[in-house]
């Protein structure tokens, strides 16, 4: 099944948007998360095709609901 | 960061719940979504770390938002 939309992308503009939105850095998301800076970094850039086990980490990381993470626009 | 609750377990559960509500066999999903039926008994039984592109295509092949995916308990 083809998707008409690039699900990293969306994720990674979405994360971002929601660490800025708390006034979080990269690096501090990064420190309590226990994920990789470079990592994130990719990650934000819409690089990585980040797994369940980290999209949870991030969502405790930053006391969010795992579904909010994801709670980005589908479609193109 | 630890969690104390198993991802995998939790997305399993609930996927298997949601696909049983539409009435859709695994063998049916597997073929809408084109992921080996294998791949998704595996991720039903909480022994994948699916990755956030076949997260969004199983929720295109479910005719669901992403985000319903992951609206599992966290927590322990």
């Amino acid at each position: 099944m083809e998707l008409d939309y690039d699900p990293r992308k969306r994720f990674g503009a979405h994360l971002a948007a929601l660490r800025r939105k708390r006034g979080i850095s990269q690096e501090r998301l990064a420190l309590e998360s226990g994920l990789a800076r470079s990592y994130l970094s990719g990650v934000e850039r819409g690089l990585r095709n980040i797994a369940l086990v980290n999209i949870c980490i991030l969502a405790q990381a930053l006391d969010m609901q795992p579904s909010e993470l994801l709670d980005f626009r589908t479609g193109a």
